[in-house]
């Protein structure tokens, strides 16, 4: 898909003045969010079918009659109709195969459950493209690329799975998501309580919208996972971006930097905020996936990698040119922990399995979430949040404004109290919690937290290097649904 | 607006073969199903100011930027921000002001309620017309006309009201509503619980769609209460339509029926079936405006009216041209109890206030309500539910197919009992009865009956001959909105 658009917002962010953190951040932050076991480290086997499903392309309208194919996956190995239930991944913002092979907890407790398994893909994503390659062309196309209408297509999906598979019928649905997918899991609950009868919202960060939290809430967070994860780990990459700035104030200086960093391409001054946003964009990667085992995200990476990176960190009173070859072998855990890169490209931090067209969009018009730095409470160059800017790059790059608060609006914001059944879980390692449920609201709206967590550690597949706190999180998860499933096999017995 | 669209459809009914129930008078029982009491009859005078309020035409896309002033009225005499309260009425399907004017159970209570009392156009409706005179120019102009949108507005213009009027931000907001209106205060509450903490929707049939309930039962009602209404008076108008169709073989016998009927035009044959709806539909309004005082809806009516029909239906055994002229003094209760008129109009039947256009294309698209006869159980001609020709004839009138389980898709159809704080409300005599929630779902999800009670008879205003029962449901209700209040201002002061 590449990234064109980030190149537009790289030139705003450089527009003299400008002190918004980069859009391709804040891109980057909402599409890197996501599971990413690899298959091969789950014990279960992934086996499912792939089917697909004509769906509205506005649900919301009657003039338009188009329809577009929407891709579901399904495994039913373990399905029982006897007291059984259905799990629906709520598809994100990227490929569902990828979600699939990467949501081992869902395989896991399919046989205990009885399980379905459906993973059903987000539309604009994948292979479903509501106007195939023309789909990002223009707001016109775009126009379609909504929550409310994945939401939709969700609700329609599982009616259509009650209609033609025999059995399904009389079964509990519960939706399952991490990250965006697990807001949209929770907001599925919150808006098709006929459909769902639960929902687990693996750090989903529902409240990282408007003030609800203050916006360098996320980037404290990734700063204190560095401040932890080594002695002076965050005081060096706080040191590093003066060092970078006076290197690049001169043309030996840039050249030399671009050998250090063993990048793929020279560096002009021009590239610099780009350079720093691709670092800035690492740290934050790293913190989401600092598991306690190794993983394969983009890259494969060793079991705790801030600790690992943070060895390279421990000094950061060194000369420029020393913290900047401390800073590339930092990166070059990310990058290179398998030995294999022959250099650093500075425009990929994400895996293609991502949408990042899409999000980017999205990030546009209602996935409006502020985030800025100080330089002070974390370790990064001060960006201030500035909503005007950010809805004039909009504005030029997708031809849309932002209506910041339409998500508040339809899905309730902090005053969700009057729903049921939603599990929220998050990490407390997870710069993502900052902006998620992390108090019970309810005796049926609980929170979930996981000591020593990243992003989503629940989600995974199970690992003999998990923490008892992942392990306590998952049986937790685990009890609620199975409660729902029987509150609704029961119910169905009740009635004549 | 006029009704040009009825002509076409009174063609389609016409073609061989079609029996369905004609759309002419499906539109009516729609559209007509309206709170009626005329602003003198209330003992509280109504005083209100006309705000008009920017709204998005597209709540659900972000590439149409184009906007529209909706139309809300507005009284704040009784309102008290210490303890007081916000009651909204969910605008339906006609011109705000008749809706305000004609709903004196809001200005009853808001003195008691301490409550602001604010009337919401419904767009499309009134003076809302998001593109003024083309609004219903074709389906790219109607596309945004969908309960959904006007759920949105709504809830837009409440965040307005508490953003802007001092005090308004910690009132807790109750959606009122009857009929149609009474459906989207339900849904409302189901929707955006973080909006309203509760909804009054009164003789509201949301469940008159799909198989919910037999497409049989409205017309049932219907004959049920003229069956009750005097000795032989249903009867006499199953054997009425016979009559009709005997005199309507001849060229003298049309003549004689355009004259027994005082009509203002001639009759040929192909009126016939327009003549029979028209007839139909009168009985239908009649039903649903049968209150037990004398009232002024489209004209001015008798208290019980049904009675007063009935009257002149005690004898089903008489010949053609008698039976003829009893059903003329039967309509001319409705059509000229003031004795103004000087002849009967056949495609009249409803006031202006209404939006016929709207309501057609609303029932073409999301609002499909299935409605038979069969001549045996009821005492109208045999009229099947044909989808397939309901729907080809959408398609022939807007260019649209109506989508009929869209609406179970989206608001749960009979599986709602996870929601909360809903009454209700449904008189025994109204034929929409028969598709609304008449027991209780849950203790918050109430059902109130009212006996002897026609449609929504308990949003109109205080009368001295309201019967006790309907006395007996306002003050239910009251007690459940004082306690939806009280909670909203205990949990505020619970807060820190």
């Amino acid at each position: 898909m590449g990234r064109p658009a980030l190149l537009l917002l790289l030139l705003a962010f450089l527009a003299p003045g400008t002190s918004v953190v980069p859009r391709r951040v804040l891109r980057t932050l909402s599409s890197l969010h996501l599971p990413t076991s690899p298959a091969s480290h789950s014990s279960v086997a992934k086996k499912y079918s792939v089917f697909y499903f004509q769906q509205k392309v506005d649900h919301f309208g009657f003039s338009n009659m188009k329809t577009f194919k929407q891709r579901y996956l399904l495994s039913d190995k373990h399905w029982d109709k006897d007291g059984g239930s259905i799990l629906f991944y709520t598809g994100n913002e990227g490929d569902i195969v990828w979600f699939c092979n990467n949501t081992g907890f869902m395989w896991d407790v399919a046989e205990e459950l009885k399980a379905m398994l459906v993973f059903a893909e987000h539309r604009y994503y994948g292979e479903s493209l509501p106007f195939g390659n023309n789909s990002f062309q223009d707001i016109k196309h775009l126009n379609f690329l909504t929550s409310e209408q994945a939401l939709a297509d969700f609700a329609e999906l599982i009616k259509h799975l009650k209609r033609t598979i025999p059995g399904a019928e009389d079964q509990p649905v519960i939706a399952i998501g991490g990250s965006y997918g697990g807001m949209l899991a929770a907001w599925f609950r919150m808006k098709y309580p006929h459909i769902v009868v639960g929902a687990l919202a693996a750090s989903a960060p529902i409240w990282q919208f408007e003030d609800f939290v203050p916006c360098d809430s996320f980037m404290k967070i990734v700063t204190t996972d560095f401040r932890k994860s080594g002695s002076n780990c965050s005081v060096s990459i706080l040191r590093s971006w003066d060092a970078i700035n006076r290197l690049a104030s001169t043309g030996s200086g840039l050249q030399w930097l671009a050998q250090a960093l063993h990048l793929c391409s020279p560096l002009t001054f021009e590239d610099i905020p780009n350079l720093k946003e691709w670092i800035m964009e690492t740290w934050v990667n790293l913190a989401m996936v600092n598991y306690p085992y190794a993983s394969n995200f983009l890259q494969p990476l060793p079991a705790w990698p801030l600790k690992v990176v943070c060895q390279y960190l421990i000094n950061p009173s060194v000369p420029d040119s020393q913290m900047i070859q401390n800073i590339f072998q930092a990166l070059n855990v990310y990058y290179n922990y398998s030995g294999q890169a022959k250099c650093l490209n500075i425009s990929e931090t994400a895996t293609s399995n991502l949408g990042s067209q899409g999000w980017s969009y999205q990030a546009c018009t209602e996935m409006v979430m502020p985030f800025c730095t100080n330089g002070i409470d974390d370790m990064f160059e001060p960006h201030q949040w500035n909503p005007k800017k950010y809805s004039d790059e909009c504005f030029k790059q997708w031809g849309v404004r932002p209506r910041p608060s339409w998500i508040i609006t339809m899905y309730g914001g902090k005053n969700i109290k009057s729903h049921s059944n939603i599990i929220f879980s998050n990490g407390d390692l997870d710069p993502w919690s900052g902006g998620g449920v992390t108090k019970d609201i309810t005796d049926t709206l609980v929170a979930v937290t996981i000591k020593d967590g990243a992003h989503h550690l629940d989600l995974r597949a199970n690992n003999a290097l998990d923490p008892t706190s992942v392990l306590l999180a998952r049986s937790l998860e685990v009890e609620h649904m199975r409660r729902w499933i029987k509150d609704f096999h029961d119910n169905v017995k009740r009635q004549p």
